[in-house]
């Protein structure tokens, strides 16, 4: 199983919407395009569907690097409210130690502005990535 | 159009299963049965959707106080993999200011171990939250 | 050199006032009078002032688990801005895995107010904490 | 009084060692030069002393954009430890809203290497940064 095979398995990732578009060397992109169920009550993108689309490009971008990474923690921040269109979260790596590393992911709108920022540090175990390692 | 009712039609948190089961006082607590639609590809509960699970609880305490709230920004620690049961998320208010106020937010499984703790600071508009607003 | 030695060879903490009250079993508290030397251009204590308190209550309470322990990130929320008398940090853990840790630390004011709050992940390196390690 | 006044009065900046080099148009330069009173038990910087390097940093972007700019929360992460040279702290803006605004700051070493990230969001206040405001 490669690990694009491992994404695709992300039933979480998959039934929101969330396509992985590309990764590998430190770097993914991920792309959501909007849709009715992504919405919350006030009828814009909610939150956690924001988060998952950052998440799973950091992930990706995490798990390029030959051993498997987890996240310990993540922040975001959520600087436009939009309710359509397609979403495209851009991972990229700060920095990358031995058993650390960290990583942001910039979430954009069609139209290039920034919706939100969302930054993750990784916890890299000793081993490569595969399935039946808990993610 | 009461403020319970702007939570049911929050088409993201209901689609992924979480409940608002109370809140009021600047607390809330919300509940999400682990499904099969809610694991990553190692098969343990996404963290996206842990994510959303915390932020339907911090909206509800947030915009309990008679003012529309909505999340700055957010952070979350992933303590405890998880990929069966019900999963309860406790928010409680660490202080509130007039245009600002900080949420933290337990996730817990149902023997009671802390599985993820969630941040947010939120943002007080000056009016009462309703649906036509942006939330 | 006991613990209680290393921290008291912390020279930015000692030289900025902030002293170690007590420590152990995942908790500590440290304080510091605030004074002239504190203050940033607009009088009221720097938000590095409180960082730095609020980290070195941290730091105790991560090494006293027998692993030395450094931390990954921190965040801290300013809730409320002082100018005058004692701060105290409290620090609690909020989780303890084999190697990551997870630490809050509340800032508080003489009557009791919080004045910020802070969180930190450690990472727990496989050797007891001594002077000559990296913190 | 103009702004760089005012920096040159946050005395806990200016006692610790940490210089404003630059700012304007939502970017900062500061610098502090790595002193034995800088250093921790363990012989490398405390993350109070970069957390303060950044923090000024922050604070001049985010005050150069004509209203007073205070921090609602930041967080740090710890990337590499330091205990000589100079070290350099270049704060950015991510985003500008009316009321909050979004910074990062990066510290390098004199080799450029990256020893710390900082984000922080701030509150606009509807008035031009002054002395006698609370920063």
């Amino acid at each position: 199983m490669t690990l694009k095979d491992f994404f695709d398995n992300d039933r979480f990732a998959v039934g929101n919407g969330v396509k992985l578009i590309e990764f590998g060397e430190g770097r993914a992109i991920a792309e959501m395009q909007i849709e009715e169920k992504h919405l919350n009550g006030a009828g814009t993108v909610q939150g956690g569907a924001l988060f998952t689309l950052a998440d799973l490009a950091f992930a990706a971008a995490a798990n390029s690097r030959g051993k498997m990474a987890v996240s310990l923690d993540a922040n975001i921040s959520f600087i436009k409210a939009v309710s359509s269109g397609k979403l495209t979260a851009t991972a990229s790596e700060i920095y990358l130690r031995r058993t650390v590393a960290g990583y942001k992911v910039d979430i954009t709108a069609e139209n290039g502005e920034l919706v939100a920022v969302f930054n993750s540090t990784a916890y890299r175990k000793e081993q490569e990535p595969k399935k039946t390692d808990v993610l």
